[in-house]
């Protein structure tokens, strides 16, 4: 993206079951969508396992390198969730039980539920703030930039919305896609010299293709809202033009 | 990923769409399984923009660090496909026309369709080999040990099991689930001694819920065929007693 450099942020999957291949991430897509509307691009993602030393590394490299490190997965109660423990040692803070988590759990469970794996999703890196879960019982946190997320989607829809107020926003990021019944080879050359002629737009060209039908999605994106609408017009014409080719 | 270390891989996924939100990746998924299937596990995945500098310093990280790298993405004839031209810079290569792919495309187009921009789909890094794409138009390439495929799904399925004879092969990577109606704090301590009694085993677990269905997938992989049985039989009496309870 080449516009809003003054908020940036990284996103960090964390989870084997991404890596296997046996589910397909849906966070990356939700979060990067919610972070646009506020004006934060998102510079890069990275999936990795569950392991300690590439979450240490990962969290302690990204979050010097950008703005705001959003992180999913791994603060459930089994035994493969270290990603709250693996914060707590990038940040060099010790990992302990959060006083208000604990009694949110405590409420929440009867005291016999209470077993010592629920105890465990208490625990969070010293001095992490909670992030609360309307519709669930256990908190996620952050830690000055690094916002920590659970692996549901479902509860990050949830919690991200509640987070809004503490980001500074940027310009709004506007989107707009122009269909094209063509291919993209067809309206490559002439789509370059707009992307040329409009620097406060980025032009984005995505092909598709099923069975017999295809086409090109352009998507421009852009903070000026005076240039993003003349761009779509020349877009649009210059589509028009191929179209009756 | 505990096993088979002896070949690793890391996939890179070069374009804007997927960071912005706008397109939910599937090649991730698809490549990562093809691999499982052959012995390679992944141990990291990446999204980035289309944007040079980042390619090149992903590129030149990634495949010092692991034995092959997959990347999707940016290889089309538009201004913003910079892929196949940045992994020359990576590898200190010239970006020219590979003659083979150069003559594939002269044979598929027309003269007066063949311009300039599908022309750009034959440069390459010197010294590239030809991934064939059987149903479509244009070749990918892989140089040294990174793959370099289209970012369509549907041409990543199709070029990928023509690559299969390139790989040595490691140990089958085998997968097994067994659903749990269960919650995952109800099951996280027994699960975790099993972890500690099967250290060939890589025991992962997955909660589910949606409106008023909750459950745990725990998935167990492991490159041995009888000591994943074995823990698969623990698994299963361990989730019936506490179905019972």
């Amino acid at each position: 993206m080449n516009f809003s450099k003054e908020f940036t942020s990284a996103i960090l999957i964390i989870g084997n079951e991404i890596l296997s291949g046996r589910t397909v991430d849906k966070n990356i897509s939700f979060i990067s969508r919610w972070l646009g509307e506020l004006g934060i691009s998102v510079e890069e993602a990275r999936i990795i396992p569950d392991k300690e030393v590439m979450i240490i590394d990962n969290i302690n490299e990204l979050r010097k390198k950008y703005q705001y490190v959003f992180t999913t997965g791994g603060i459930g109660p089994t035994h493969d969730d270290i990603t709250s423990e693996s914060i707590a040692k990038a940040f060099d803070k010790k990992y302990e039980y959060n006083k208000e988590a604990y009694s949110i759990l405590e409420k929440y469970y009867t005291n016999s539920e209470f077993n010592e794996s629920r105890k465990k999703m208490a625990r969070m890196p010293d001095g992490a703030s909670l992030i609360y879960n309307k519709n669930g019982s256990a908190p996620a946190f952050y830690i000055e930039n690094v916002f920590v997320l659970p692996g549901i989607p479902s509860y990050v829809e949830i919690m991200l919305p509640a987070l809004e107020s503490l980001f500074k926003k940027g310009d709004r990021i506007i989107s707009i896609s122009v269909d094209a019944r063509l291919r993209e080879s067809t309206i490559a050359h002439d789509l370059s010299e707009i992307q040329n002629n409009y620097k406060e737009v980025d032009i984005g060209s995505y092909p598709y293709s099923n069975e017999k039908i295809f086409g090109t999605t352009i998507v421009l994106r852009s903070i000026d809202s005076i240039k993003i609408l003349s761009c779509k017009k020349e877009v649009e014409e210059m589509v028009r033009k191929h179209s009756n080719l």
